[in-house]
This record gives structure tokens, sequence and C-alpha cells, in this order.
């Protein structure tokens, strides 16, 4: 594939706000081919939950997916969410496949295991095994896939997955492909110098610029794991990796973090 | 396409039970490519709703489709029966790719004219803007498509849509790529010649068999239409139509339409 292919991810910001997504979906609508949108699921299916009178379990501050979360999150990420966008898209002339990781078998997981701490219905991808032929194909034909986050291990279990690993994981198979460009959507304008400062972002990041700015204590904790996954993608083989505001979709606004 | 494209239809009485659509999909599972599935939904959708408080609004006997029920149908139909099924295949090791309408734009829809009733977000299909080629590049690449009855206009509205219809739909529309067998599985063995002997299959009916038998009121009203479309669809270029019980999957038992 000669041009760039972008795969961009978006969080519960932008899926909990039906007129940011519309706008979002406008501007993701208007960027040249190849594309691919991975989404997270927002408050939707807690609040589903709630509703039903299912008690939202947590350890250590992480959600546990028990028999009728995985359900819950299968209803709204796989069809309430991920089928919006595709409609969404359709009538923006953008013709789009929704798709989970069980669909094609795109995105196969693993039972994460039960020790030390019990999840419950949750995976873990390897992009190895991701189904990039038929992503491909899907590109080939002017087809943009919508991933959502529930995935599907070797016995047909559905399980909840972390949204960035699979956006990380489908821009890391799709890199056999050309050249990618992984772009994180947010609420910030990118890797900010000073956190109270939201016009402060740091245009550019590689491994030694991190390594000095780890040094200066100049980056926030909630942003060190995000950066060291994205100069792991980059040593993957990912082209580029974006930090943005998904308001900056079509600006050169973010953090680009590359060699 | 040389071989025979198989589209089989399954209603409520197997979404419902989760023992009978596991021994179904074993059954479907171990047919020869190239295959489709289309499936109802069930009562999945009427109990989700119970449960969140939302009256089932009905006129002539007919469900409307409000704001809050396209948002049930949405999750149960597009995201849970359908990525539950997926799921199941892929332990069985057939691939298979979930689907509403709006994916790939495969399905369109136009809104029910709200003249005389309005039934809500419902909406109706024309076979002839069926996505064939995307339908085409699935089964060539042993995908097997499994439709939920979720289709898509052009203004990007998702629209509940009748699952006999959508079946049909298919089974016109991939008659253009090679000869079809459309399969609609049901509780009955058949068309029944006595409505009290369950083995009173009828084997074979073509338009003649079906005036006989409308004559002699050999032929009960419910499936009346059924035989009505069927003949249609062999009239549009569908091979043959099975009316039969989904136990009987892979057995010879069932009603025959044809020619």
């Amino acid at each position: 594939m000669e041009q760039k292919i972008s795969i961009i991810k978006i969080g519960g910001n932008v899926i909990d706000n039906e007129s940011a997504l519309q706008s979002f979906l406008r501007d993701f609508a208007s960027l040249p081919n190849p594309k691919i949108l991975i989404h997270g699921g927002g408050k939707l299916a807690s609040r589903l939950s709630e509703k039903l009178g299912i008690e939202t379990k947590m350890i250590d501050g992480r959600r546990i997916t028990d028999d009728q979360t995985i359900d819950i999150v299968t209803m709204v990420y796989a069809g309430l969410v991920n089928k919006r966008i595709v409609a969404s898209l359709r009538a923006l002339s953008c013709p789009a496949l929704g798709l989970c990781g069980a669909d094609a078998n795109v995105v196969p997981s693993h039972l994460r295991p039960k020790e030390p701490i019990d999840f419950g219905w949750v995976g873990d991808i390897s992009h190895e095994e991701i189904n990039t032929d038929f992503i491909a194909s899907l590109l080939q034909q002017g087809i943009t896939p919508i991933f959502c986050a529930i995935t599907c291990d070797e016995e047909g279990h559905l399980l909840n997955t972390n949204a960035d690993s699979v956006a990380t994981g489908v821009a890391l198979a799709c890199s056999k492909l050309g050249r990618t460009s992984l772009i994180f959507c947010m609420e910030k304008n990118g890797v900010l110098q000073d956190i109270n400062d939201p016009e402060s972002v740091i245009p550019h990041i590689d491994q030694d610029t991190f390594t000095n700015l780890l040094t200066r204590k100049l980056v926030h904790s909630g942003m060190i794991p995000k950066i060291e996954n994205a100069l792991k993608a980059i040593d993957g083989g990912v082209g580029e990796v974006i930090i943005k505001n998904a308001d900056n979709l079509l600006t050169d606004l973010g953090t680009v973090i590359g060699r």
C-alpha cells in the first residue's frame, strides 16, 4: 500500500458527547483513505449496567468483567456505539465496516490468566495474530474498518479488551502493509510541557527527548506509560504515533512521537 | 461461483434457546461453503426493554420501533446475538463476519412511510440495492456472513427490518453470483398436509401444486404468505426455497419450493 495508513483511536470523551462525536466523524470522513478507527466504550455501558441494577465490580480501580458485564459491553460497544458510528459514516459517504475481534477472526485474543487478579472475561492480544490479510482486503475495497474493543479467544469467548492495546496491535499489524500513523485522540492537545497550559504542546518526542523530559521531571505520570508504549510501537514498525485533541484531527497540532 | 450458495434464516425459536442455537450452529458450521446466515432477534430485546421499563408499543399487533426501541434492538440483534453467533462459529472453525445493513453499506434500506401507520424506525429493502460485490468478496475469502435484521438508510438512520425480507433480499442478490438455496428454519418440519401431523410434510411445492392446495384449502393461513413470497423469490432467480425444522438442517426433510 503506497499511501500512509491512519489508525485513529477515540476514547470516551468523544463517544459520550453526541455533538463531539458527529463533529469528529465529519473530520474523520474527510481524511484520505486508507484509514481505520478504534473506539472505546465511554460511560454508556456503566449507565446501562446501573439501570439494570448490575453492580460494577472493581479491584485496584479496575473493572471486573463478569458474565453480565461482558453481555453489556458486547451490546453497547459492538452493537450500539459501533453501528451508530458506521451508520453516521454512511451518511457522510464514508463506507465503513464495524468489527469486533471475533469477526473474520480479525483480532484474536487470549483470556487473561486468573492469577494474580481474576479480571473475568478480559482478553489480551498479540499483534502477530491479527488477520492482516482481511484488513488489507477491506482497505483495498475502500472500506474503513471500525473496531470496537471486544475480542474473542479460540474457545469462542467474547473478551473485553483495552482499546489502546487494540489500536496499537492493529497499527503494528498494518505496518506490514505500508507506512502507518497511529493517532490517539484525547481531551488534551498533546503532551504538555506545562500541565496548566493547554497550549504548551511538545511537538516532537523521540527516545532521547523522552529520557531528557523524564530526567527533568517534565512529563506527568499519566502520560509516561502512553509515551513508553508509543516508543515501543515505533520500535515495532509503526511509522509515527501522534497524541492530539479529537477536535484537531485535521490540523498539525499535537505531539508526534517518532524516531 | 460454481458451488451452490446456501442462505439460511433462523428465527426466535432457535435464538432463544441456547442449546438449540449451539446445536444448530454445529450443523451450520459443518455445511459446505459458501453459506450465509440471517438471524432474527428472539425475545431478548423484549426482555431487555421490560427490564429497563420501556413499554412495547404495538399497533395492529405489530411492534412500533421508537427511539428507545431502535437502540435496544441494535444492542441486542447487532451486538449480543450477532457477536455470540460469530464467536461460537469461531470455536467451530467456521470464520464468520457479523453484519448489520450499515456495514459496508451491504443492505441499504428506506424508512417506511409514516402513512397509513407510523411504525417508527422501520426500514424496507430493495434487493437490487444490496452490495453483492462485498458479499462476493467475503465468500471468496471463505468468510461466512452473518446478518442481523438491522439496516440503514441514506441519512444514517439504523432501521429495524423484517428478517425474512433480509433473507429473501440477500438470496435474490446472491442469485447474480451463482445458484442459490434459501432455507427458512422454523419449528415445523415443513409445509404440512395435516397441521396436526408433524410428519405430513409436503416434499415439493411449485405454482401448480400451490394453486391446487389453495383450492382444496389444504394450506394454512400462516403459511400462505410464506409460500407466496417463496414463489416470488423463485421467479426472481433464487434456485430453491426450503422450509424446514432447524433440527433437520443436515437432512433432506422439509418442503422444497421451486419450479
